[in-house]
Protein backbone atom coordinates (compact mmCIF):
# COMPACT_ATOMS: atom_id res chain seq x y z
CA UNK A 1 0.00 0.00 0.00
CA UNK A 2 1.49 3.44 -1.29
CA UNK A 3 0.68 5.12 2.31
CA UNK A 4 2.09 8.65 2.61
CA UNK A 5 3.73 9.27 5.55
CA UNK A 6 2.51 11.26 8.55
CA UNK A 7 5.96 13.10 8.39
CA UNK A 8 5.55 13.82 5.08
CA UNK A 9 2.16 15.44 4.65
CA UNK A 10 2.57 17.51 8.07
CA UNK A 11 5.49 19.00 6.65
CA UNK A 12 4.32 19.94 3.61
CA UNK A 13 0.94 21.35 5.37
CA UNK A 14 3.08 23.70 7.50
CA UNK A 15 5.63 24.47 4.23
CA UNK A 16 2.80 26.11 2.90
CA UNK A 17 1.62 29.42 3.01
CA UNK A 18 -0.09 32.17 1.06
CA UNK A 19 3.07 33.61 -1.63
CA UNK A 20 3.37 37.48 -1.93
CA UNK A 21 6.04 36.99 -4.53
CA UNK A 22 6.77 34.30 -6.77
CA UNK A 23 9.87 33.56 -8.56
CA UNK A 24 9.13 34.52 -11.94
CA UNK A 25 11.84 32.56 -13.99
CA UNK A 26 10.52 29.52 -12.22
CA UNK A 27 6.98 27.58 -14.44
CA UNK A 28 5.33 24.62 -13.57
CA UNK A 29 6.19 21.78 -15.14
CA UNK A 30 3.20 20.28 -17.74
CA UNK A 31 3.35 17.11 -15.69
CA UNK A 32 2.66 18.67 -12.65
CA UNK A 33 0.21 21.44 -13.86
CA UNK A 34 -1.84 18.40 -15.43
CA UNK A 35 -2.07 16.83 -11.78
CA UNK A 36 -3.44 19.93 -10.60
CA UNK A 37 -5.84 20.11 -13.10
CA UNK A 38 -7.30 16.87 -12.16
CA UNK A 39 -7.33 17.92 -8.55
CA UNK A 40 -9.70 20.70 -9.53
CA UNK A 41 -11.71 17.99 -11.94
CA UNK A 42 -11.99 15.23 -9.64
CA UNK A 43 -12.69 17.63 -6.13
CA UNK A 44 -15.90 16.59 -4.31
CA UNK A 45 -19.37 18.44 -4.47
CA UNK A 46 -22.41 18.38 -3.31
CA UNK A 47 -24.71 15.26 -5.08
CA UNK A 48 -21.28 15.55 -7.57
CA UNK A 49 -22.83 18.32 -9.39
CA UNK A 50 -19.08 20.36 -10.02
CA UNK A 51 -21.06 23.39 -10.11
CA UNK A 52 -18.47 25.37 -11.03
CA UNK A 53 -15.49 26.32 -13.96
CA UNK A 54 -11.64 27.17 -13.55
CA UNK A 55 -10.69 29.38 -15.53
CA UNK A 56 -6.87 29.59 -16.26
CA UNK A 57 -5.63 32.73 -17.36
CA UNK A 58 -2.75 32.11 -19.57
CA UNK A 59 -3.06 35.58 -21.78
CA UNK A 60 -0.56 38.63 -20.32
CA UNK A 61 -2.33 40.73 -21.67
CA UNK A 62 -5.36 39.58 -19.60
CA UNK A 63 -3.45 39.01 -16.45
CA UNK A 64 -2.15 42.61 -17.24
CA UNK A 65 -6.09 43.78 -16.98
CA UNK A 66 -6.79 41.38 -13.63
CA UNK A 67 -3.78 43.17 -11.70
CA UNK A 68 -5.61 46.49 -10.83
CA UNK A 69 -8.67 44.92 -9.88
CA UNK A 70 -7.01 42.54 -7.94
CA UNK A 71 -5.98 45.36 -5.47
CA UNK A 72 -2.62 45.34 -7.41
CA UNK A 73 -1.81 42.25 -6.38
CA UNK A 74 1.52 41.02 -8.00
CA UNK A 75 0.96 37.58 -7.72
CA UNK A 76 -1.67 37.75 -11.03
CA UNK A 77 1.05 38.41 -13.68
CA UNK A 78 3.60 36.64 -10.99
CA UNK A 79 2.55 33.61 -10.87
CA UNK A 80 3.44 30.40 -13.23
CA UNK A 81 -0.15 29.86 -13.50
CA UNK A 82 -3.25 31.89 -12.23
CA UNK A 83 -6.93 30.14 -12.25
CA UNK A 84 -9.77 31.71 -11.52
CA UNK A 85 -12.54 30.03 -9.46
CA UNK A 86 -15.84 30.22 -11.19
CA UNK A 87 -19.31 29.05 -10.14
CA UNK A 88 -22.55 28.60 -11.69
CA UNK A 89 -25.08 31.88 -10.67
CA UNK A 90 -28.20 29.56 -10.82
CA UNK A 91 -29.12 26.02 -10.84
CA UNK A 92 -31.52 24.95 -13.12
CA UNK A 93 -33.29 21.48 -14.16
CA UNK A 94 -31.58 21.24 -17.62
CA UNK A 95 -27.82 21.24 -15.71
CA UNK A 96 -29.24 18.57 -13.53
CA UNK A 97 -30.22 16.87 -16.43
CA UNK A 98 -27.20 17.15 -18.58
CA UNK A 99 -25.51 15.72 -15.02
CA UNK A 100 -27.60 12.62 -14.71
CA UNK A 101 -27.29 11.93 -18.32
CA UNK A 102 -23.71 12.25 -17.71
CA UNK A 103 -23.95 9.61 -15.00
CA UNK A 104 -26.28 7.15 -17.08
CA UNK A 105 -23.24 7.33 -20.09
CA UNK A 106 -20.33 6.72 -18.23
CA UNK A 107 -21.60 4.07 -16.09
CA UNK A 108 -23.72 2.77 -18.89
CA UNK A 109 -26.48 2.46 -16.93
CA UNK A 110 -30.40 4.06 -17.92
CA UNK A 111 -31.53 7.65 -17.01
CA UNK A 112 -34.70 5.86 -15.42
CA UNK A 113 -32.64 3.94 -12.90
CA UNK A 114 -31.71 7.65 -11.60
CA UNK A 115 -34.78 9.59 -11.57
CA UNK A 116 -34.50 9.48 -7.59
CA UNK A 117 -31.70 10.99 -7.63
CA UNK A 118 -32.49 13.28 -10.18
CA UNK A 119 -35.82 14.08 -8.19
CA UNK A 120 -33.61 14.32 -5.09
CA UNK A 121 -31.64 17.17 -6.31
CA UNK A 122 -34.06 19.33 -8.16
CA UNK A 123 -36.18 19.28 -5.06
CA UNK A 124 -33.60 20.48 -3.35
CA UNK A 125 -31.35 23.57 -4.89
CA UNK A 126 -33.87 23.80 -7.79
CA UNK A 127 -36.85 23.97 -6.21
CA UNK A 128 -36.39 23.62 -2.89
CA UNK A 129 -34.93 25.10 0.24
CA UNK A 130 -31.67 25.61 -1.15
CA UNK A 131 -32.54 27.64 -5.12
CA UNK A 132 -32.81 30.90 -2.81
CA UNK A 133 -29.06 30.83 -2.23
CA UNK A 134 -27.93 28.91 -5.31
CA UNK A 135 -25.60 31.21 -6.02
CA UNK A 136 -24.19 30.61 -2.89
CA UNK A 137 -23.81 27.32 -2.75
CA UNK A 138 -22.45 27.12 -5.55
CA UNK A 139 -19.44 29.18 -4.82
CA UNK A 140 -18.91 27.02 -1.40
CA UNK A 141 -18.66 23.98 -3.47
CA UNK A 142 -16.09 26.15 -5.79
CA UNK A 143 -13.81 26.37 -2.16
CA UNK A 144 -13.79 22.43 -1.84
CA UNK A 145 -12.22 22.41 -5.01
CA UNK A 146 -9.68 25.17 -4.08
CA UNK A 147 -8.81 23.57 -0.70
CA UNK A 148 -7.93 20.25 -2.24
CA UNK A 149 -5.91 22.20 -5.03
CA UNK A 150 -3.95 23.71 -2.37
CA UNK A 151 -3.06 20.62 -0.63
CA UNK A 152 -2.19 18.58 -3.66
CA UNK A 153 -0.30 21.68 -4.62
CA UNK A 154 2.08 21.49 -1.46
CA UNK A 155 2.46 17.94 -1.59
CA UNK A 156 3.85 18.48 -5.04
CA UNK A 157 6.00 21.50 -3.45
CA UNK A 158 4.76 24.05 -5.52
CA UNK A 159 3.11 27.16 -4.24
CA UNK A 160 0.03 28.91 -3.97
CA UNK A 161 -1.91 32.28 -3.09
CA UNK A 162 -5.39 31.98 -2.36
CA UNK A 163 -6.67 35.46 -3.38
CA UNK A 164 -9.72 36.91 -2.83
CA UNK A 165 -9.08 40.28 -2.96
CA UNK A 166 -10.13 40.62 -6.40
CA UNK A 167 -13.46 42.43 -8.06
CA UNK A 168 -15.47 39.63 -9.28
CA UNK A 169 -17.58 42.27 -11.69
CA UNK A 170 -14.85 43.58 -13.15
CA UNK A 171 -13.45 40.03 -13.38
CA UNK A 172 -16.35 38.67 -14.89
CA UNK A 173 -16.19 41.06 -17.81
CA UNK A 174 -12.60 41.46 -18.60
CA UNK A 175 -12.61 37.77 -18.71
CA UNK A 176 -16.03 37.40 -20.80
CA UNK A 177 -18.10 35.25 -18.33
CA UNK A 178 -21.19 37.51 -18.48
CA UNK A 179 -22.88 35.35 -21.18
CA UNK A 180 -22.06 32.36 -19.45
CA UNK A 181 -23.91 30.82 -16.36
CA UNK A 182 -20.86 30.95 -13.87
CA UNK A 183 -19.26 33.66 -12.25
CA UNK A 184 -16.21 34.87 -10.20
CA UNK A 185 -15.67 33.69 -6.42
CA UNK A 186 -11.99 33.80 -6.48
CA UNK A 187 -8.67 33.29 -7.90
CA UNK A 188 -5.35 30.82 -6.68
CA UNK A 189 -1.95 31.80 -7.67
CA UNK A 190 0.45 28.89 -8.26
CA UNK A 191 4.07 29.03 -8.97
CA UNK A 192 7.26 29.06 -6.74
CA UNK A 193 8.35 31.17 -3.86
CA UNK A 194 11.14 34.15 -4.90
CA UNK A 195 13.57 33.65 -2.37
CA UNK A 196 13.35 37.25 -1.18
CA UNK A 197 9.48 36.27 -0.43
CA UNK A 198 10.27 37.70 3.56
CA UNK A 199 6.68 35.76 4.57
CA UNK A 200 8.01 32.06 3.96
CA UNK A 201 10.09 32.77 6.86
CA UNK A 202 7.55 33.93 9.52
CA UNK A 203 6.30 31.22 11.53
CA UNK A 204 2.60 29.96 10.68
CA UNK A 205 0.27 31.40 13.09
CA UNK A 206 -2.74 29.20 13.92
CA UNK A 207 -4.80 29.50 17.02
CA UNK A 208 -4.09 26.78 19.59
CA UNK A 209 -6.10 23.40 18.70
CA UNK A 210 -8.26 23.92 21.88
CA UNK A 211 -9.47 26.85 20.13
CA UNK A 212 -10.94 25.35 17.17
CA UNK A 213 -11.79 21.77 17.72
CA UNK A 214 -14.23 20.91 20.08
CA UNK A 215 -15.49 17.53 21.53
CA UNK A 216 -18.65 16.85 22.27
CA UNK B 1 13.43 15.58 -1.54
CA UNK B 2 10.27 13.70 -0.17
CA UNK B 3 8.20 14.28 -2.90
CA UNK B 4 4.89 12.17 -3.35
CA UNK B 5 4.16 10.27 -6.78
CA UNK B 6 2.49 11.93 -9.48
CA UNK B 7 0.71 8.28 -9.94
CA UNK B 8 0.17 7.91 -5.60
CA UNK B 9 -1.96 11.14 -5.69
CA UNK B 10 -3.70 10.71 -8.93
CA UNK B 11 -5.08 7.36 -7.75
CA UNK B 12 -5.97 8.49 -4.27
CA UNK B 13 -8.18 11.17 -5.61
CA UNK B 14 -9.79 8.86 -8.31
CA UNK B 15 -10.04 6.28 -4.60
CA UNK B 16 -12.13 8.46 -2.64
CA UNK B 17 -15.94 8.81 -3.14
CA UNK B 18 -18.60 9.85 -0.89
CA UNK B 19 -19.70 7.06 1.31
CA UNK B 20 -22.79 6.09 2.25
CA UNK B 21 -22.08 3.21 4.30
CA UNK B 22 -19.03 2.67 6.56
CA UNK B 23 -17.75 -0.01 8.14
CA UNK B 24 -18.99 -0.01 12.04
CA UNK B 25 -16.00 -1.95 13.31
CA UNK B 26 -13.29 0.03 11.90
CA UNK B 27 -12.50 2.96 13.86
CA UNK B 28 -10.08 5.47 12.49
CA UNK B 29 -6.42 5.63 14.61
CA UNK B 30 -5.61 8.02 17.29
CA UNK B 31 -2.44 9.02 14.84
CA UNK B 32 -3.97 8.89 11.77
CA UNK B 33 -7.24 11.08 13.46
CA UNK B 34 -4.39 13.24 15.37
CA UNK B 35 -2.97 14.49 11.83
CA UNK B 36 -7.03 15.02 10.30
CA UNK B 37 -7.25 17.83 13.06
CA UNK B 38 -3.86 18.92 12.09
CA UNK B 39 -4.93 19.38 8.20
CA UNK B 40 -8.07 21.06 9.64
CA UNK B 41 -6.13 23.27 11.91
CA UNK B 42 -3.45 24.03 9.72
CA UNK B 43 -5.90 25.02 6.71
CA UNK B 44 -5.91 28.53 4.61
CA UNK B 45 -7.87 30.64 5.04
CA UNK B 46 -8.71 34.57 3.91
CA UNK B 47 -6.16 36.59 6.47
CA UNK B 48 -5.46 33.65 8.13
CA UNK B 49 -8.51 34.63 10.16
CA UNK B 50 -9.82 30.65 10.82
CA UNK B 51 -13.12 31.99 11.11
CA UNK B 52 -13.88 28.38 12.00
CA UNK B 53 -14.40 25.80 14.84
CA UNK B 54 -14.43 21.92 14.23
CA UNK B 55 -17.02 20.05 16.59
CA UNK B 56 -16.02 16.50 16.74
CA UNK B 57 -19.13 14.76 18.02
CA UNK B 58 -17.94 11.79 20.01
CA UNK B 59 -21.53 11.11 21.97
CA UNK B 60 -23.00 8.80 20.98
CA UNK B 61 -26.34 10.22 22.19
CA UNK B 62 -25.64 13.34 20.29
CA UNK B 63 -24.68 11.43 17.06
CA UNK B 64 -27.87 9.55 17.82
CA UNK B 65 -30.12 13.17 18.02
CA UNK B 66 -28.42 14.50 14.91
CA UNK B 67 -29.30 11.37 12.22
CA UNK B 68 -32.68 12.34 11.89
CA UNK B 69 -32.15 16.19 11.43
CA UNK B 70 -29.39 14.71 8.90
CA UNK B 71 -32.13 13.46 6.81
CA UNK B 72 -31.63 9.78 8.54
CA UNK B 73 -28.17 9.08 6.99
CA UNK B 74 -26.88 6.76 8.62
CA UNK B 75 -23.15 8.23 8.58
CA UNK B 76 -24.08 10.36 11.20
CA UNK B 77 -23.72 6.96 13.34
CA UNK B 78 -22.44 4.75 11.32
CA UNK B 79 -18.66 6.42 10.86
CA UNK B 80 -15.85 6.29 13.07
CA UNK B 81 -15.55 10.25 13.57
CA UNK B 82 -17.97 12.75 12.93
CA UNK B 83 -17.13 16.60 12.59
CA UNK B 84 -19.53 19.47 12.13
CA UNK B 85 -17.92 21.73 10.86
CA UNK B 86 -19.07 25.61 12.08
CA UNK B 87 -18.06 29.37 11.19
CA UNK B 88 -18.23 32.65 12.50
CA UNK B 89 -21.76 34.01 12.57
CA UNK B 90 -20.32 37.62 12.14
CA UNK B 91 -16.84 39.02 12.37
CA UNK B 92 -16.04 41.93 14.83
CA UNK B 93 -12.75 44.17 15.55
CA UNK B 94 -12.35 41.95 18.63
CA UNK B 95 -11.87 38.47 16.82
CA UNK B 96 -9.68 40.34 14.31
CA UNK B 97 -7.51 41.72 17.61
CA UNK B 98 -7.31 38.64 19.54
CA UNK B 99 -5.57 36.71 15.83
CA UNK B 100 -3.71 40.16 15.59
CA UNK B 101 -2.65 39.64 18.90
CA UNK B 102 -1.68 35.61 18.51
CA UNK B 103 0.58 36.48 14.98
CA UNK B 104 2.42 39.61 17.59
CA UNK B 105 2.88 36.93 20.38
CA UNK B 106 4.08 33.51 18.31
CA UNK B 107 6.26 36.05 15.50
CA UNK B 108 7.68 37.68 19.30
CA UNK B 109 7.08 41.31 17.12
CA UNK B 110 4.67 44.49 18.56
CA UNK B 111 1.27 44.98 18.19
CA UNK B 112 2.40 47.73 16.18
CA UNK B 113 3.96 46.41 13.20
CA UNK B 114 0.71 44.86 12.49
CA UNK B 115 -1.46 47.99 12.38
CA UNK B 116 -1.54 48.00 8.54
CA UNK B 117 -2.79 44.44 8.18
CA UNK B 118 -5.14 44.72 11.53
CA UNK B 119 -6.89 47.69 9.41
CA UNK B 120 -6.86 46.06 6.28
CA UNK B 121 -8.94 43.00 7.85
CA UNK B 122 -11.52 45.35 10.05
CA UNK B 123 -11.91 47.72 6.47
CA UNK B 124 -13.21 44.68 4.17
CA UNK B 125 -14.64 42.01 7.11
CA UNK B 126 -16.03 44.26 9.37
CA UNK B 127 -16.47 47.32 8.13
CA UNK B 128 -16.05 47.23 4.63
CA UNK B 129 -17.75 45.84 1.26
CA UNK B 130 -17.23 41.87 3.10
CA UNK B 131 -18.98 43.05 6.23
CA UNK B 132 -22.69 42.35 5.17
CA UNK B 133 -22.00 38.85 3.87
CA UNK B 134 -19.62 38.41 6.45
CA UNK B 135 -21.38 34.90 7.42
CA UNK B 136 -21.50 33.88 4.15
CA UNK B 137 -17.60 34.15 3.88
CA UNK B 138 -17.03 32.53 6.74
CA UNK B 139 -19.09 29.93 5.64
CA UNK B 140 -16.99 29.66 2.37
CA UNK B 141 -13.50 29.55 4.52
CA UNK B 142 -14.58 26.61 6.14
CA UNK B 143 -15.47 24.46 2.81
CA UNK B 144 -11.19 25.04 2.15
CA UNK B 145 -10.57 23.29 5.71
CA UNK B 146 -13.39 20.59 3.95
CA UNK B 147 -11.42 20.47 0.98
CA UNK B 148 -8.29 20.01 2.13
CA UNK B 149 -9.64 17.41 4.80
CA UNK B 150 -11.07 15.38 2.43
CA UNK B 151 -7.65 15.50 0.13
CA UNK B 152 -5.98 14.69 3.14
CA UNK B 153 -8.05 11.52 4.41
CA UNK B 154 -7.50 10.47 1.33
CA UNK B 155 -4.03 9.90 1.08
CA UNK B 156 -4.01 7.97 4.31
CA UNK B 157 -6.61 5.73 2.82
CA UNK B 158 -9.10 6.93 5.07
CA UNK B 159 -13.03 7.51 3.72
CA UNK B 160 -15.01 10.15 4.29
CA UNK B 161 -18.56 11.73 3.38
CA UNK B 162 -19.07 15.51 2.93
CA UNK B 163 -22.94 16.01 4.07
CA UNK B 164 -24.67 19.39 3.20
CA UNK B 165 -28.15 17.10 3.85
CA UNK B 166 -28.48 18.57 7.29
CA UNK B 167 -30.65 20.86 9.14
CA UNK B 168 -28.13 23.72 10.59
CA UNK B 169 -30.73 25.53 12.62
CA UNK B 170 -31.03 21.96 14.76
CA UNK B 171 -27.62 21.25 14.54
CA UNK B 172 -27.08 24.21 16.26
CA UNK B 173 -29.79 23.79 19.23
CA UNK B 174 -28.33 19.49 19.42
CA UNK B 175 -24.57 21.36 20.04
CA UNK B 176 -25.48 24.02 21.74
CA UNK B 177 -24.07 26.65 19.39
CA UNK B 178 -26.72 29.29 19.97
CA UNK B 179 -24.84 30.95 23.10
CA UNK B 180 -21.78 30.80 21.11
CA UNK B 181 -20.25 32.58 17.87
CA UNK B 182 -20.52 30.03 15.50
CA UNK B 183 -22.97 28.31 13.37
CA UNK B 184 -23.49 24.97 11.76
CA UNK B 185 -22.80 24.55 7.61
CA UNK B 186 -22.14 21.22 7.01
CA UNK B 187 -20.74 17.86 8.05
CA UNK B 188 -17.85 15.44 7.25
CA UNK B 189 -18.29 11.65 8.76
CA UNK B 190 -14.91 9.99 8.48
CA UNK B 191 -13.91 6.31 8.62
CA UNK B 192 -13.44 3.14 6.03
CA UNK B 193 -16.13 1.76 3.86
CA UNK B 194 -18.13 -1.14 4.25
CA UNK B 195 -17.52 -3.89 1.97
CA UNK B 196 -21.19 -3.81 0.99
CA UNK B 197 -21.32 0.32 -0.10
CA UNK B 198 -21.84 -0.66 -3.43
CA UNK B 199 -21.20 2.93 -4.98
CA UNK B 200 -17.48 2.24 -4.33
CA UNK B 201 -17.50 0.31 -7.44
CA UNK B 202 -19.21 3.05 -9.37
CA UNK B 203 -16.93 4.87 -11.76
CA UNK B 204 -16.61 8.28 -10.61
CA UNK B 205 -18.52 10.51 -12.73
CA UNK B 206 -17.03 13.98 -13.59
CA UNK B 207 -17.62 16.21 -16.42
CA UNK B 208 -14.47 16.39 -19.43
CA UNK B 209 -11.96 18.26 -18.88
CA UNK B 210 -12.93 20.61 -21.53
CA UNK B 211 -16.16 21.41 -19.42
CA UNK B 212 -14.65 22.32 -16.42
CA UNK B 213 -11.14 23.50 -17.28
CA UNK B 214 -11.31 26.70 -19.77
CA UNK B 215 -8.21 28.61 -20.92
CA UNK B 216 -8.06 32.20 -21.79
Amino acid sequence: MDKISHDTLLKQLNWRYAVKKFDPSRKIAAKDWELLEESLRLAPSSYGLQPWRFVVVQSPDLRKKLTPVSWGQQQVEGSSHFVVFTHLKSLDEAYVERYIKEIATQRGIGVANLKGFHDAIVGDVVKGPRAAIAAQWTARQAYIAMGSLMTVAALLHIDACPMEGLDPVQYDQILNLAKTPYTTVAAVALGYRAADDELQHAKKVRFAKKDVIHYV
